[in-house]
């Protein structure tokens, strides 16, 4: 996703150190970022926040935590959570390689991973999210049996997906090979879902766990 | 598939016994069926025999076995087998829950299902050929770490059969979401997945190894 630079970027986000952690302030402590200490489900790369707004609107009584890597992107999360009054969503500014120092092990109760980069380039496979590096850091701050719930458009990474947790030993709970065909009643779009939905290209999802 | 009853079906089957076993002749003693001692595939479910055919005349190094259980259409692989001249295909008249009564363990490298019953009705996923059940009777016949490859365009079978293999702990060795998309050179198209390849609807492609 592209979204022009916003100078202004920084000083609106520290203003809002309430809902985004910028200075890394919640490292190892995130349940005091919450008001409620409830289960933690955690979005890597939240785009412009439709999924977990919507998500955590639904659900009061789970915390949310968005990481994203942008800080022109979070902004945008940032307030639609202060829009919607949102008290158990949270952000993060992080690199999700560093997700695992961020967080404590044994921490949440779910992960979800909506339309990650692709990186098609097999030089490449490494940054995809669903690389045993990730899947390894995911593990580690999942409490046991915990499970993480990904979709995408992308045929190339889901068959990559398919096979990387497989070969992790990752239990496959749930795989839809088009989600939109009888779209599930709790499934919530992303903006990119909703955009590219009519276009023919299928989503793919699946849940599994460790 | 529906095929028209033939009555002179076993008449025709009993004369080509040196091609197709329909009394069992073979069982436990699968290798006197060929004429050379070489590695064993098997395809379950032949249908009119295309694949295996054609199979079998690119890999003179390989003995193919097919199992059908419908005598009327195992008729036509005969035939092609005839046309062909190939001392490679051999058949037999079998209900695939038999297949590890009938082949010794340690026995094949490969198996193939092709286009396999979807059997939607969810009471009735005991009988779809990736259901533990058959995975184990496949791993008895299997030498190991050998591999099934599995291609259909039944999107609930296919998911049913990634979480199946899975949940038994196989590898997935190749997973492709639309296989015509780039078609493999060495892919062969049953008849079934040329009737069908035109009209928009995918084929799903797995190898899984034990």
């Amino acid at each position: 996703m592209r979204i022009r630079n916003k100078p202004w970027a920084m000083d609106y986000l520290e203003e809002h150190s309430h809902i985004v952690d910028i200075t890394n302030a919640y490292e190892k402590n995130i349940h005091d970022f919450f008001e409620e200490e409830q289960p933690l489900h955690i979005e890597i790369g939240t785009g412009m926040g439709t999924f977990i707004t919507e998500l955590a609107k639904r659900n009061p009584d789970i915390n949310y935590l968005g990481i994203e890597l942008d800080k022109n992107i979070i902004i945008r999360v940032v307030e639609k959570i202060v829009e919607m009054d949102l008290k158990n969503v949270r952000l993060v500014l992080l690199d999700a390689n560093f997700i695992s120092d961020y967080i404590l092990p044994d921490t949440a109760s779910k992960i979800y991973l909506n339309f990650s980069d692709p990186w098609p380039k097999t030089r490449h496979a490494k940054r995809r999210l669903t690389h045993q590096t990730f899947l390894s850091r995911y593990e580690s701050i999942l409490k046991p049996g915990c499970a993480i719930q990904f979709k995408t458009d992308n045929r190339g990474l889901f068959e990559y997906s398919l096979q990387s947790l497989n070969a992790y030993g990752m239990k496959f709970e749930e795989i839809i090979l088009d989600l939109h065909e009888e779209e599930p009643e709790d499934n919530i779009r992303t903006e990119y879902e909703e955009k590219f939905s009519g276009n023919g290209s299928k989503i793919f999802f699946l849940k599994a766990s460790f």
